[in-house]
């Protein structure tokens, strides 16, 4: 018994190991082509696996899909989310979120940009589980920028009428903007553009001595 | 050798027309589901067309694309271009280029929103000719914002310290951002919100009295 349960260890852990190297595979890949460019032929090809090995792990091209969106939320929380977890509510929190959006998108921890962008459009106006994964994942950081503007209002580091919904719309759209034009037009000026547009956006909505 | 002409003419108007209507469709996928989706069978089959017909008109996959961004640079030029061509230089003339963009990514010219966006990022990290277009197309248009704010500070409705190329980024993030929130989430709120912001940046660069 103990050691067939050994066995069926090794082959769990060899099974999230490839797991693991499928899934690295097919974030570089759809960063850069999109997620409809993942099929499981082709990333088992590319990884010198079976084809029906990396099939009995994720069943489908669309689970395939799914788990690759779940593991690109989980690097990009890893990246941007993680590091402010710690700090005080305030500006300096969001600032520090808006930043390391921009570090992890020029340091490309993808390499087509921002994961989230490059898939976006692509499933925009589609229907079904990928758009809507794609969609929450989006939400989820707008919400997060929302939440944190409103917590530094609430800390009084934000004149109180300021409007959480329609700065944050402002901010994620300088950070996208930065990516864009970084991926599209190999021109990096917008990292710097976009950090100098938060910084005078935070600022003229903080209170004096906030410290932005 | 009259009637030949005339037999000749007649084939060009049926092959401009047939072209015409090739575009109108490609355009409309493209914008739904990118440029990756366009074959030359796909789009003959869907229109009735031979594939042949189309082939002869078109030549290949890649051209059929490039014919697409052209087509659809027309379409963007003819709603939000021509449209400012009469106005003076100055606040205003800004302020209807990125009203135009908001009407038109909100009024769906295009069936999947803007039409540049929807393609940009599936080309952005690419080679080749397809690419190069859709970059081009964006260049012209963050052009035509910088210099009508050029335009704008020489007329004097602008403060002379305005930095017209990091106004031109925030402008364009902003239509962007609304564009994507549309299409993405099906939110039209990020329209008003442009709207606003866009108001925002402007008034805070004008010279008092110029109406923005």
């Amino acid at each position: 018994m103990v050691e067939a349960a050994a066995h069926s260890d090794g082959r769990v852990e060899r099974g999230n190991a490839t797991r693991r190297l499928v899934l690295r595979r097919t974030m570089e890949v759809a960063s850069v082509e999109g997620l409809g460019g993942l099929s499981i032929g082709r990333i088992a090809g590319e990884l010198g696996l079976s084809k029906s090995g990396v099939f009995a792990l994720f069943g489908s091209k669309e689970e395939l899909q799914l788990a690759t969106v779940r593991a690109a939320r989980s690097v990009f929380v890893k990246a941007i989310v993680q590091p402010v977890l710690e700090m005080p509510e305030g500006v300096a929190r969001v600032l520090r979120l808006c930043d390391g959006y921009l570090e992890y998108s020029r340091g490309r921890v993808f390499p087509g940009g921002c994961f989230f962008l490059a898939v976006a459009t692509e499933f925009a106006a589609r229907e079904g589980a990928v758009r809507d994964a794609v969609a929450l994942a989006r939400q989820e950081w707008d919400q997060l920028i929302m939440d944190a503007l409103t917590a530094a209002r609430a800390a009084g580091e934000l004149r109180a009428d300021t409007d959480a919904a329609q700065l944050a719309f402002e901010l994620v759209a300088l950070l996208d903007m930065a990516n864009t034009t970084s991926a599209l037009l190999g021109d990096e000026t917008g990292y710097e553009r976009a950090a100098a547009a938060v910084r005078g956006r935070l600022r003229a909505a903080a209170v004096t001595g906030a410290g932005v």
